[in-house]
């Protein structure tokens, strides 16, 4: 950092900035910044000047000029580069040449900013670190739910509250999947296919449709919120593929609609000790709940505070505009000089050497309610094993149904609600039905989100 | 501003803070310090120190200790101590001891953080630029939509963004009103006079169901999101007092619920020239649209970027905790050292010196569909009236419904919903009904949210 006279000088100097990956995001920077150039100079009081890009591919055609740009072959060597004073990365991955990039920047002395989940939540600790120990700022709003400045919310917004508990819709390809099939009525595979053929879904949909992806933004918002070392191993997650249009329906008649959830608490645990409870998993949402709103590819995270109560933010979690907006956000921070003032950055909220190595909370002391679903085989007495498994485990039933499923006259969908109760309970029910010739596949359990 | 080496030494001290007001927000300020001070210690990288605090009445128990705090019985000479580094002003009121507390602070070079709104709507150019002078830092998070961290969000979270649209309910009050209007069916005196008993209306609430309160804050988002000089004289501004019970469930069985909406928009003008639109009126909004899940006290603000597409913070928009949230979260910006990188602190987005002088939108061009109810003498030929007057001026009308006000036999009402077009035929469709005597009531439009 410097001293005054330097900072003054060095705020009427553009802000010189390398971008390394040229894909929709990467380009809708250099769009955004051409747009809104004169206004963001306005606002950062001083310009923004994309100097140097890399991307894997030099003679592809993204519908931008890149002729006013120094271009590297080798990404890693833009933090090397003499001109540059922020290193953008939108390369991707967890490792390779994303990870070599941003540990060259940081070294360098670069701030580096970037949109890469996948980093962040495996090496975003190791990262921080470095960059708390060389002064420079490290920032990924666009990692995190797109356009939606959350983790400025969080971070700072927020940041005199305890956290008590967070979730949210982080994952867009998951949303406009089951709100499709909430609209349409159609089954998961077939809505995926439509997604797949717009590009709201990768052709391999795993990270997403598996809960990776909401994980990965999960345990780096689970880091701000309760000042803990990012956990991504341990969050408990499960995707949306199992979900079948007779879940959705059945949800909608009972006031629900289904949405993945990332959901994290700092938990006392049975012992008293406080642990870190991080899960992903589709849950049932109250239509009179903010989030039951949700629809499309929007993205929305809950953050409840001790004294700020409940807060929503809400916006698109994913395409280039709004990425761009969250990357040039974080760019404008670094221009005004947001990071100058710390001795070290606290780049997830406190310091990473601050941050607390909390254990994992266990979900079986947790209560709630929840939606079990059996596919069972159409014949007398199944319906009272599932009842017996669950007068034995002590699940206490709300509410029950049982339906033929239309496409197949010999398979039966059983599905109910429970009374709150330990989720313990639940397990050791379908532990008693395990194996048991009369289900046809796993059951389906989904949290209902309480208020 | 301090060079490196005593910025260092500073980040270690405490951040000492002088406290006026000691109302509701005040002693939650002071409860959510010690509450929470370790941790905002951990996340700021030093502790927040309330050293001096003054109010109307030193000895009314507030239910917090004030032992260890000095006492200035002339709340103004607080910013004159050398024990105080921030000067809180939770006063209100848009003269008085606030501004001159304020300019105090300012010209003593302490930071000043304020929650007050009629003094920022009002004064506010004036401090930032007398801030901006000195280089001190005046932050007003909790002005606005309570602990919902909204100014942050546009100021900083949307900075890379032209700003097309922005718009919300700012009042809680209203919209408690409101909501519970619509969930019960009382008329608006009626749930006035609980909302008064409960609190949550002031004995004189004309600031807040005139619009006025929301109009303050209408005019303080509006210079943050279009870079525009505050401009509260020209908020066209409408309350809820004359919303019958009977519009209510007009509204809702076209699909709609009331709420106060402030928005603001920068707009080319009948002749091209930009204008700056701001409004505070009653609208329907479709039940589809996240504003219309906004129930009780809560606020919600949506601001439409040109890259980020539409985010929404919602929250709590009063009450000591989240309110007392807000205020802390800006106390940390400064313990951070978020201002130390500015040459000159951008206190609305842009300095004041930078922000435009733009002249007022004319409402007339605008163009969209909205509700008009009259009510009516029930006799032959008053549907005609109204039907020719809307037809000579050029209003085309979508849906009417005429119906007899169960209180009053000899009333009707007529509610109808427009299609889309100009506001100034409806403008001229009741200039056409002024005066007639089949009106016995001034008719109320309402415009419709668009999405």
């Amino acid at each position: 950092m410097a001293n005054t006279t330097d900072s003054a000088a060095a705020a009427r100097q553009p802000l010189r900035i390398a971008l390394a990956g040229l894909g929709t995001v990467g380009a809708g920077v250099i769009r955004l910044i051409a747009a809104n150039g004169d206004l963001i100079a306005r606002r950062a009081g001083r310009p923004l000047e994309i100097t140097a890009v890399s991307a894997r591919n030099r003679s592809r055609d993204r519908g931008v000029d890149l002729t006013a740009y120094a271009w590297e072959d080798d990404m890693t060597q833009l933090a090397a580069r003499e001109d540059v004073d922020v290193v953008v990365e939108l390369v991707g991955g967890s490792d390779g040449p994303a990870l070599t990039l941003a540990r060259n920047a940081i070294r360098h002395g670069k701030a580096l900013i970037t949109a890469n989940k996948a980093m962040i939540a495996h090496h975003g600790l190791e990262l921080a670190a470095e960059a708390e120990g060389k002064g420079v700022p490290m920032r990924f709003e666009a990692a995190v739910a797109g356009g939606i400045p959350v983790i400025k919310g969080l971070r700072e917004g927020a940041a005199a509250n305890r956290i008590e508990r967070l979730y949210g819709i982080l994952n867009g390809t998951c949303n406009f999947i089951l709100s499709t099939m909430e609209d349409t009525g159609r089954d998961f595979a077939d809505v995926l296919a439509e997604a797949q053929a717009k590009g709201y879904a990768e052709a391999d949909p795993s990270f997403d449709i598996e809960g990776t992806d909401a994980a990965h933004k999960l345990s780096i918002l689970s880091a701000i919120a309760f000042g803990t070392r990012i956990d991504f191993a341990n969050v408990d997650t499960a995707g949306i593929s199992r979900i079948l249009a007779a879940d959705i329906a059945q949800a909608s008649s009972l006031g629900y609609v289904i949405r993945l959830i990332g959901m994290a608490e700092a938990d006392a645990g049975e012992n008293g000790a406080p642990g870190l409870f991080q899960r992903v998993q589709p849950h049932l949402v109250p239509v009179d709940h903010p989030l039951a709103h949700v629809d499309g590819a929007t993205n929305a995270v809950v953050a409840e505070g001790n004294f700020s109560g409940r807060l929503l933010f809400q916006g698109a979690g994913a395409g280039d505009g709004p990425t761009a907006s969250a990357v040039v956000a974080d760019i404008i921070d670094i221009a005004r000089g947001y990071d100058a003032g710390f001795e070290k950055d606290a780049t997830f909220s406190i310091t990473v050497a601050d941050l607390e190595d909390m254990p994992t909370a266990p979900s079986g002391h947790r209560r709630g309610r929840c939606y079990i679903r059996f596919v069972v085989a159409d014949r007398p007495g199944v319906l009272a094993e599932i009842a017996a498994a669950m007068r034995d485990a002590g699940v206490s039933i709300e509410s029950l149904i049982q339906k033929g499923r239309p496409d197949d006259g010999e398979q039966v969908m059983v599905a109910m609600v429970t009374h709150e109760g330990p989720e313990s309970a639940v397990t050791e029910a379908l532990r008693l039905l395990e194996g048991s010739p009369s289900l046809i596949a796993a059951p389906l359990v989904m949290q209902i989100l309480g208020k």
